[in-house]
């Protein structure tokens, strides 16, 4: 019996959208406000989409508190209280949802093959919430 | 690079059950109270799905700006503080959660051609919770 | 030992806001959208504040079931799937949230002696959600 | 036109996570604090998604009263206000959230032929929810 | 400047409504569903309102780190994953919402006086939910 | 009749805990990963509480357009997505949720004479979310 997991964390970042390819007016028309140079900022929700068969033993599909402990390691020490432009990957990109997305889907799919805990679990999709009405997903 | 994008909006309306293919009687045993000729209503809201590749200069998916501007003339300034009885495409068929989903499907994808800004944004989907227990969606 | 209940409740409602004390370009200006004849609605939520002492053996301040049967009976029965003012209340005077939350408030205070069963149980306040972001609370 | 509804319900449940193939330490190693012999308790929620064509008199796609009252009768009357392990099905397998969304599963598909208002209806997915962070989905 | 602050926590348990001081069939019809035998369960959440100076330096009316701390030591990790009813403190009384309330604030003024950190901030009121649409609240 | 009023708004910001009184190591002691010198941010809410006197003619306590109005200009337009610390009122005081409501209901008893439609409404209160579970109240 195969299910569908759904795990969902949060973390408050700052970020500003500015693009390093663009000028400023083009910024500035492009992303209005969310330009500033000092930046805004969000509270952060994200839900991974887990894949696995359920374990007859422990009736479980994942080891709950390893993936826990791995995407505390990974993703929310990284990115929590942070300004997202401060950070490696957001110095070329612009760090909007889509690239955050992008982002934390290869940190998790670098960090899951040294997980044994997490053998059989198939990551399938990463969802992003900037707020509850702006949502980005990715498929792993 | 794709991902897909949740863009969720809301608006409040009226609307009575009640087929005009159907006797009183066969209407009161099929919407029960839902039926009763002065109507009643609900705080609607809706998401849109969309798929579109991350622009590698902007990092967005959509024009975020353009799409919510044409949801407001296309959508949310028809629908918001009606009557959705009283609305042409309502006159013949009852409002109920799946044929609102059909009208606002149809009116996005009537506009989405003359939106530009849009180009390369798929429209996949359109899910309204009537309440936050009773949702439809529709893929487009 | 005295503690404060909250018990929440919601229904589904249409109302037209519209003031027979006005003509139709004073109620325009004044309710805009909310004035169209056919009017709109929304999910009301409320919340009753309820005050009392501990029961010692039942370690309850009231009778949860005995109230809700009387919510039920006084205001659900009364304006779930309706519109407002379509009821005789709201014949006269315009169903504002304030004014649909001073009508609870009637209803209630009208209900309350004939209960025994909330015999030492004092409503304190009525708290109406017209949507999340708009609230109206009336004392007893 | 065929559109995807979905119906959301909830009960409050107590369980105890203990696999009866383990040992008390491999429990306490395995479950933690969600071992503890005397259980904990969650408010379960669990949304059903449903497929089918919309009927073009009514406007629906299910008879949601008749699928109301089946899920009623068949999960809500069962689970509410218990303990899961004190459950027939959950003697021998661990109550955890994907042996909980099996056994609903199993036991609406079970129950499904038997409701002719359901005819048409097509059950797709179970998804329950014991907190807000932790879901489980299963397809039918 | 006096402000006051909220602080918001969860916990997931379980309970059992039966009063020894009654017969089986006196708690049934008291407490029906909830006073069988094995128990059901919440996803609880609290929170605690507090009321302090803001200092000019530091900006803050309370050092939210050392009270997280102290909540947890003192209330979450004491009722986390448990069976209430299996508390010394409800082996006497009955678990319901307002016995709750009544146990965590005695644990907090116990605790309070020991907490420096905490030296001019007043705990004014705790409020618990049993579920979104039950809540009692109980002033220190 | 008079009737309390909730009125609920949201902004994005940014915001970097840091007091100019400390040095380097008092902060990071004080404020933790919440002092790093590029900040991170928050969805914020905020809910103003009214009191006010029904109009018999309106049905209403207050204007809400031209309260929304003026929240726009005062409070919205200044906050919405910039960072806190680089606004002129949080260069010498920390941008806590504290510091914010000061701020906020500093603009708005400084604006509200000049209202003339909110004459007879009196604001009682202003409640700020930082996250759902950090919450700061101060009253006018």
């Amino acid at each position: 019996m195969t299910v569908h997991l759904g795990r969902r964390y949060g973390f408050p970042a700052a970020h500003r959208l500015y693009s390093h390819l663009l000028d400023e007016e083009q910024n500035r028309a492009l992303f209005g406000k969310c330009a500033n140079p000092y930046g805004h900022g969000h509270n952060y929700e994200f839900e991974l989409d887990l894949r696995g068969p359920v374990d007859p033993v422990t009736g479980r599909a994942a080891d709950l508190p390893a993936l826990d402990a791995m995407v505390e390691r990974e993703i929310l020490s990284v990115f929590r209280h942070t300004n997202l432009n401060d950070l490696p990957p957001f110095r070329e990109t612009v760090p909007t949802t889509e690239n955050l997305a992008v982002e934390v889907l290869k940190l998790l799919k670098k960090a899951w093959p040294a997980e044994p805990a997490l053998g059989q679990v198939v990551l399938e999709k990463v969802r992003i919430w900037e707020t509850e009405r702006n949502i980005c997903e990715l498929s792993a």
